[in-house]
């Protein structure tokens, strides 16, 4: 697909009218219905369902084809067995259809018999000047103009509106694990594709589709293995790409490997090969699903990268500033070491109980004698500090003498010093703490973390996020 | 200690009446008044406040020293300054005060000065019969008998009651980390230490008296370093003890040791020379916080041991199933290979949907077109296979043909077969999958992970929990 071509996607993801193919008269649970009761009630695109018996569904008449469709369509959905795809496929193609996403499976991952039916919708495609289609055998996609994902909303956890795009390999992982931790952290999703068999629209088409979209500015990918070129193609986009991009993989030890090989006949060994290119490109590889989960928030929050590894850790609680220096010694983060002026500042700016029993060596200790003002005094000299690039505030609200105004306090020293140092947080992800929760997260100032371990992840996140940003420096001196 | 001393500290979990000595008449949030006010409102214990000035507080009268209380206390709790703590100590001994609880900071942990008081404290303990006090610079207990915690309820999140005890060094990880986590993955308590500079009663004293209460079957300790014998004590307790034993350290890193040094003058490197005793005397080690809280939850179920490492992972979607072996291999446990005969049994069972795109390989996919009846015929099938120990459940209920009964009918599976093979299961921990959840866990069933890596941390934990019993099986032959 060339750059002009690209641009046909927004009929898959900005659907005016759509269609959907495979509606059953009499069960509410078929597939096809669920997707057409969800965009009917739920989304703004117009849709009509597809049946050749015709009737009528909610109301609305049931079309017996495509054809008879009285509008233009941007999408048809196909919900139909394998063996009927083909041609309804080619419909859409003499119908004028813009688009079409086939949910269907019994392609490629079946075997060699799939595989053929497979390639005559590439040759469909083709025949109706590169139609774009996504899957086969894929739930398709969400965006806030429709959803094609064939389970019911009230069954989804769906993260809030954002900044960020999602390329999946599997359904599973993008709606239980993405989906799914992306609403309980409130990571803003713009859009979100699960590419199926990837026939035709593919890992680096949509990153290319992505990568037009103003509204987009971080892509999480979720992978088994490419496809040919997939690869390459995805280090070249990243090597010229603003967007930040965060990988996962599964299937990379043996058993995994094994398993991936039977869920979507992927080959693992290519994505280890190609996992050291990747860094070099700048795409930040995410481990486990705690660390896409911290390293998408801290970096879709537009946090600075860290340039030179220079990490304070300030906490109130001895126990917790233990657990993070070990944390931020796994995750390879240097912590400053203060110089004896520091401290003394440090000392001379907190209530006198904290002079006396606190630490001021780094992790930074305050103990539970800390009152808000303490801990803005501290915030702030720390962001003035020269030696110090990135602050991680282990704040731990149980004691009374912090209040809940404390999340909007620290954010307003930084909307006052401006000097685009990161700040992260860990705050006990509890519903009483909400308040400081949502006042250290407002306006997208402080991303608060669940654990200890996603803290330093996120500033992890933003370490490898620098890495990037280093390596270009460097190839254009 | 000896045995007869260690009973004494029923009068610390389980006091009648209780002074809270050091409360303020005028500010409400002062440590004394937080602890007064709690138990006052909250606890079945009668609560006496000391003040010389006298007064009264909530109503009730402020007694101007400890002798003019008019029953006879089982507990004192100090709140006043350093200085004055040993008189007061003194004071509970002529009174006749059964035991005492010593809140203020200021003793060992400021270095040589604060060494002399706190040696001190032991002093007139022996003088005073061993008199048992905890502390200082400690939060003191949580049992449902009272709660000297200086924290607010409404600022807690408290866990629910059950049959897991916590010895905690850090009040802070005991607080957040154990009592949040464990709130949230609802592992229930039955009672709670933070021990503080443990200058009388340690980690070996508390675990003695843990051992006579029967309602305790789980033991937790969060330690940054022991002091003298008592990593000893600890290995001699766990080599004869029923109870399990699960133990979490800080200050392991570099950087985490020097903070531990700080926070509680610990020297973390005995820590790591007595790690391999540890598991020698089948205490399990948890590396991080999600190890901690999947390992006691799947152990405080009370699932049988994995003594072969053998396990199944069950899942209804292919990703989840790669994560899944991917993170099996990672924590070092093993996969069953089904033998063809297995494989074509379990096809049996299946509707004829999965029995054609499903796959019967280990990590079992029985694909998004699975129905209830599906999960739990497979599910007897594993339960009656020789070759298989334990079963991972991967339950991603977002396909509306599972229903929300599926919790309670595969526990009745459990139920009906009764063979003993753990069983936990990983589900979405999501508010809407409530019914499910509960379903599994009811009677304490098969454990919910809320995260696929917790669900194979918690087999892990019975592999762990396996080689104890392995261990002293050969050494009684």
């Amino acid at each position: 697909m060339n750059n002009l071509e690209i641009k046909k996607l927004d009929y898959i993801f900005k659907p005016k009218n759509m269609a959907i193919v495979g509606v059953s008269l009499i069960n509410p649970l078929f597939p096809g219905n669920i997707i057409y009761n969800k965009n009917l009630f739920e989304y703004p695109v117009n849709i009509y369902p597809v049946n050749p018996k015709g009737g009528t569904l909610e109301g609305n008449i049931v079309y017996k084809n495509l054809g008879e469709i009285p509008v233009d369509l941007d999408l048809a959905v196909l919900m139909i067995s394998a063996k009927l795809v083909p041609d309804e496929l080619k419909k859409c193609g003499e119908f004028g259809v813009k688009s079409a996403i086939i949910g269907s499976g019994g392609f490629s991952e079946l075997g060699s018999d799939g595989v053929k039916l497979e390639n005559r919708l590439i040759e469909i495609s083709k025949k109706y000047d590169d139609l774009p289609f996504m899957g086969p055998n894929c739930l398709g996609i969400h965006s806030k103009y429709c959803d094609t994902f064939i389970l019911p909303s009230e069954r989804l956890a769906t993260p809030p509106s954002g900044n960020v795009a999602v390329i999946s390999q599997s359904g599973g992982f993008l709606i239980d694990q993405i989906f799914s931790k992306f609403h309980e952290r409130e990571i803003g999703i713009f859009s979100a594709a699960n590419i199926g068999n990837k026939a035709l629209i593919n890992e680096s088409i949509l990153l290319k589709y992505y990568d037009r979209e103003p509204g987009i500015d971080t892509i999480v990918i979720y992978n088994e293995g490419f496809k040919k070129n997939t690869g390459k193609e995805i280090i070249e986009f990243a090597q010229q790409s603003d967007k930040d991009i965060i990988i996962i993989k599964g299937g990379k030890s043996k058993m995994g490997a094994k398993a991936a090989m039977s869920h979507t006949a992927s080959l693992a060994s290519n994505i280890n090969l190609i996992s050291s290119s990747f860094r070099q490109a700048g795409i930040i590889e995410a481990i486990s699903e705690s660390e896409l989960v911290s390293y998408t928030k801290a970096i879709s929050f537009g946090l600075s990268p860290l340039k030179e590894n220079k990490i304070v850790i300030l906490s109130i609680s001895g126990g917790h500033g233990v657990l993070a220096a070990d944390l931020a010694a796994y995750y390879r983060l240097n912590l400053v070491e203060f110089t004896d002026e520091q401290k003394k500042e440090m000392k001379n700016k907190v209530n006198p109980v904290i002079a006396s029993i606190g630490s001021f060596e780094n992790p930074i200790d305050l103990t539970g004698s800390v009152n808000d003002t303490d801990i803005e005094n501290c915030l702030e000299l720390l962001l003035n500090f020269d030696n110090v690039e990135g602050i991680v505030i282990l704040l731990v609200p149980y004691v009374p003498t912090i209040s809940m105004q404390i999340g909007r306090r620290l954010g307003n020293i930084l909307r006052t010093i401006q000097n685009n140092k990161p700040v992260v947080a860990y705050c006990p992800w509890l519903k009483i703490y909400g308040i400081i929760i949502n006042g250290l997260e407002l306006n997208r100032t402080i991303p608060v973390a669940s654990t200890i371990e996603e803290a330093i992840q996120m500033m992890r996140g933003l370490y490898l996020k620098g890495l990037k940003y280093k390596k270009r420096k460097l190839s254009k001196n």
